[in-house]
């Protein structure tokens, strides 16, 4: 696998975590993007510190104010994103934000279903509509007939514990609403697969690892997996993407997850 | 397979479609249910003539006022359903009660998934929460140590819809929302069966058929599967199962549906 080459790349919940070591990777790459948008939800506030540190160091780096839960929020985004790329697309979507409770089948609740679910299923939808018309621009201009991440592509964080078939790691942490909402976020991902292929847009759901972030952390245990190597891999990964992974299910080290 | 006996049942959705067909079928077997629980919304309204008749008919038939979205009316019903078993538990919980939208990837909307996925996936885990102390109450009252419907059961009505490997009738219905909250369905019935194997309840996903219901006919063609043969082949296949069958995705016809 090579690296990873796009013009324009966007990372939701960019601010920490698995989305900042993927900005942070996407700014070291040999070739970087001429633009990496950060969406955060506070990009002034306290928890936005590294990213504006960054921004500081990276002209290439724009950090953008997203509420990914918000479509009014997502609609400025995709309004801001759209007026820095001036007539040109956005290659890459990546939908990262996510939230987890740590419920069990006792304790859950309709609140916390809703809440995790809005976050991790529908968000994703409703970014990848207001984006649309730039991924659909960058597939438009980009050469070649095959689907690729250089061309245009949305990838959607998901996580191995959205396996109905594995169900990873149960006995640790049921987390039923993160759980059913990764399940969703993968039918989500073939959906988009089936719908956007024609657009040019090549569509995954990737797991990222059990990693080593205040997320994975929240289940008591150290995590194997460090921001770094999750974040380079799946960049890895997404580079090495064509026509036939499209829909796909992979981890960061592209492994076939099954659903 | 032989006719399902259970001493008592609960249907959500009752009063028409499936769920309706599934009352009908239940009371009609040749042991019938001491109880069969037919929860829907409004009892006495013009939709829920059907089961008011039904009702006259079979003492054995109670109905019980239930919107599944409602933690509240979730626990009256239990309440009730509790207070009518006189000690006894409840052997047997079908969660049938679902929505459809006709939505496309372009048209799907932050609250159509929302509502979807309430009363589609939410739904279901609010309700077997609400009624695992008489689910329990079944397990523990009844002989033998394997798991089965006549025991105590869980079933989820799911679909074929919501299965990410099949992607059925994709073009014909992209219904992201209703796939989504499908898919989370059957994570959320992997869930339960892991989690309530220890309390002696069998849990499974069922796939009722393309049928011939409002919903059915809402993409605009004539399914191909009746009320009858829908309702009838679930109860057949759901007196089938024993301890290997916890946590399957299951048709109609008792065939294996892939997540």
């Amino acid at each position: 696998m090579g690296e990873l080459r796009v013009r324009s790349a966007l990372v939701t919940g960019a601010n920490r975590g698995i989305g900042l070591g993927l900005v942070q990777h996407l700014l070291a790459l040999p070739n970087p993007p001429e633009w990496v948008f950060a969406g955060c939800r506070d990009p002034k506030g306290q928890r936005a510190q590294e990213l504006q540190k960054l921004s500081s160091k990276h002209p290439n780096l724009v950090i953008v104010p997203l509420e990914v839960t918000d479509p009014a929020s997502i609609k400025a985004a995709a309004d801001s994103v759209g007026e820095r790329l001036k007539g040109s697309g956005l290659n890459l979507l990546i939908n990262n934000a996510a939230i987890l409770k740590m419920n069990s089948l006792d304790t859950e609740t309709l609140k916390d279903m809703s809440q995790v679910y809005t976050t991790n299923s529908i968000a994703p939808l409703l970014l990848s509509q207001a984006f649309l018309p730039l991924l659909k621009k960058a597939a438009q201009g980009s050469p070649g007939s095959g689907l690729s991440c250089s061309k245009a592509a949305i990838a959607n964080v998901s996580s191995i514990g959205g396996s109905i078939t594995e169900m990873y790691m149960w006995e640790t942490a049921q987390c039923i609403a993160y759980r059913c909402s990764k399940a969703a976020l993968n039918m989500l991902t073939r959906c988009q697969s089936m719908g956007y292929r024609e657009h040019g847009i090549l569509c995954v759901a990737l797991h990222p690892g059990w990693v080593q972030t205040d997320m994975g952390s929240s289940a008591g245990h150290v995590p194997p997996v460090t921001v770094d190597a999750s974040a380079g891999g799946m960049l890895k990964v997404l580079s090495s993407l064509s026509e036939k992974d499209t829909g796909t299910f992979l981890d960061w080290e592209g492994n076939v997850v099954p659903w």
